[in-house]
């Protein structure tokens, strides 16, 4: 379906080459060329994941499942843009939970008028949520109460954070695959579709690599364009990274996820939502912080800005509340996405 | 039973004509003599709801139910008391479901041992109070974050805020009484005795323009007054604003709602209150937003003092908690009005 | 088991006396020496309490509970040192609820892939977890917004609050002792171990008089030497009550409720966990504010430092969304644990 879009990449190419003034013009078109790959990625990604057995598979997804954002962070990160990759990590939180799970509310909502899911995972996905919001908001409130004349904690205080983050990660992942899988599957219906026809092992390799190295190339175009762009468009660099990376990193998940709502799978669809969301904020960010200790020109911390780290806690307070009670109509995608319309606005109107 | 306070109305306008000085009596006055109209005015809109069937009558009541209130504050906007508008709108969402929906719980806990209602319609209306509290922190936190040297973003990010919730207030009203009227439909019995004897359409519309025409006027008066007593008994006019008009424009929903509750209707106590702090906070406060466009003498934001903001939040968390289990007793209201004792104290305390 | 390290006390005492300059040893061995007085102070209140009958009974360990915490508390107050007795606060709610509950899911998770409590009785303490926040987060807010101007309200905010408080309390008691007390009690096996032989009055009495003597001989002793051992380590006061204290304080608290837990009696481990938080922070919390009238150099406020109470708040929302399904499981013992710890990180590395 998308790919056709495949052609902006080529284009994006030649502009970056032949036009580097035209940085609008090249910033679309590297973020829409990066569209078809992303999706092949989580295709090839998938693949691999059927293949490799239920526990194997879901770590394989939960891992590079969000390979994309990753990619784009990474050539944010070795450009320094620290604000633009963390803007790009908050929007992607706050994007999949109240953006793409939202959505997925309102369209299942118009179709069914009640969807129901799996009450006791929606409920360990939300409070790993709150855990990552938490772990957002002490390294900015412990730089607003004793930034201003010590300085040298907020370092240690972020790596080992993102240790922590890590490390229930991994605990969060056994949990889900192996001690208690059955929280995270519905009673609905399997999905026979989606494993139509298996991909040969060589295939899939070579997706990945082919997709993995052509995101890489979009992304250092795209990074390079973002504070230009922002600038010609009387934007903030926040505002780009929030909304417009975060949606672009996520089209793929957010295709899915409504597809998946529209199937009465809630549970499929909570799962590659609010999943998305705690894989960026628990394993994404601790992995870019730690990253930056070797890529970046400078090391990355956990310290993201006020505004930021607002939007993820309302975005995680509203979330809790709506993915606690097992069940979905479209009214809840409604409040979701009027939330992230009123944060959308505030970013927009930031200068 | 509050008919005969009627008399207070023509005592303070004999004040305000004659010993305009005594701001205090006036005050006082002039605030008992809104009771008794504020609930006939309750009383014509509910006549003309039953009449007009259930769809139509639920979005009367929706629309009418906080006319009172309404009212005032369009007084106090065309004085150009913005402060007490907004003390008023965040006394009234603060006072409903601490004030009105503690002591019901109260009430009807002393009764009853447990108290049940109806749990996905509570959810969804402790949701909806959630959305409201994000719409005024958000306006809040752009201000402390980038206020201070860009003060021309308050206003469209206001306008739009209030636009945001209108819509999602009508999505709310579609959903209560269109798409999902048995969220909000307990399983208790029927109320026989409210609907005694229908009024005579004629009636029922005289009453309420003779009691709209009375409390604009005693508002007027009210309103001036508001400065001079507050400064007389040593308070804050936001004090005047949250705890004593608040209350006062919230009396009638108050006795309805304990009234219910003793009766074991609590799926009606909630509505009523909660319903309340819902209608004030997503169409009362941004309806007020945009007639200042046009009645005040500048526009009002939604940028509520951060005092207010707080108190909203905190209210709307331990609602959250308390509503979500579909079940009530005595401790629940003792917890929810030992909050607002709370708050109460900290906005007396407040010079 | 613990009874081994009574000889800690005679220790601590003879260096306070002889080497009073070794700080760091003394503090150690004081605090170690008060551990075993603790346990049997628990002892002597829980028979106590077995012989007078389940409601006085309750009362009495509702009461004394804390005994331990409180008299350390006292000591460090007649010394003036309201910050280590803000932190130790503060440390006894984040710590019961984080840490004691966490481990107590994990050792039980461990055990048992799913463990269940009642649901409505943790609301209940869940809730009210949120109006102690409330009540720490309202004078450090109005110390905020007007302190700066107006010092003389805290002292009148501060004591109303704590009667508040205290109210609420008997409130709770009452509720959960004598009108709704089934709430509180599970349907696992009752626990025929613990009452194996009753011991006799008067021995009961002489271990309370004793214990509680030489709880507040060697809190005096430790008290003295927090400021210099804090030093002499590098860490902040506040991390030593917060963290080193608090944890004291709650040892035999903690190593009940994991034992609870370990036999699968959620309801005895919430109880114990959550009912301590709850005691400290509704009963001991607002009495040394009383207390402080009378005892201390000068009246203590509950104006909290802005880390207190972000820890406090963070604790009791994500312990509010753990307890509010009535089942757990390890990876809710590893999700407030890690919040403990990132909050232990943050104050660790305070100066």
């Amino acid at each position: 379906m998308l790919n056709w879009l495949v052609i902006f990449a080529p284009i994006a190419i030649v502009l970056h080459h032949f036009a580097p003034e035209r940085y609008e013009l090249i910033f679309l078109t590297a973020a829409i060329g990066i569209l078809p790959f992303a999706a092949w990625l989580g295709r090839a990604t998938e693949q691999l994941a059927d293949r490799s057995g239920e526990g194997v598979g879901g770590l394989l997804n939960a891992t590079f499942g969000n390979a994309a954002e990753l990619i784009i962070a990474l050539a944010a990160l070795r450009a320094g843009l620290y604000d633009v990759v963390k803007a790009t990590i908050a929007g992607s939180i706050v994007g999949n939970i109240l953006l793409v799970l939202g959505a997925s509310m309102l369209a299942g909502g118009t179709r069914y008028p009640e969807q129901h899911f799996n009450l006791t995972g929606a409920r360990a996905q939300a409070t790993m949520l709150t855990l990552a919001a938490i772990a957002l908001i002490i390294p900015a409130a412990y730089h607003g109460l004793v930034g201003e004349f010590y300085v040298g904690g907020q370092k240690p205080l972020s790596i080992s954070i993102s240790l922590t983050l890590l490390v229930v990660y991994c605990m969060f992942l056994l949990f889900s695959l192996w001690t208690h899988p059955s929280f995270f599957s519905g009673s609905n219906v399997p999905d026979n579709e989606t494993s139509s026809q298996p991909w040969p092992l060589s295939w899939s390799v070579t997706v990945l690599a082919v997709c993995t190295a052509a995101i890489a190339w979009l992304s250092e175009i795209l990074v390079g364009t973002i504070e230009p762009t922002a600038r010609a468009l009387g934007l903030s660099d926040i505002f780009i990274g929030v909304f417009v990376i975060a949606i672009l990193g996520n089209a793929a998940e957010h295709a899915s996820a409504v597809t998946a709502a529209m199937k009465n799978r809630m549970d499929l669809s909570l799962s590659i939502a609010i999943g998305s969301s705690i894989q960026v904020a628990l394993f994404v960010a601790p992995l870019l912080v730690l990253a930056s200790l070797i890529v970046g020109p400078e090391p990355m911390n956990l310290l993201f800005g006020k505004g930021l780290v607002l939007a993820v806690f309302v975005a995680v307070v509203i979330t809790g509340q709506i993915a606690s009670d097992g069940r979905s109509d479209w009214l809840k995608g409604v409040q979701l996405l009027a939330v992230y319309l009123i944060l959308g606005l505030a970013f927009f109107l930031t200068p």
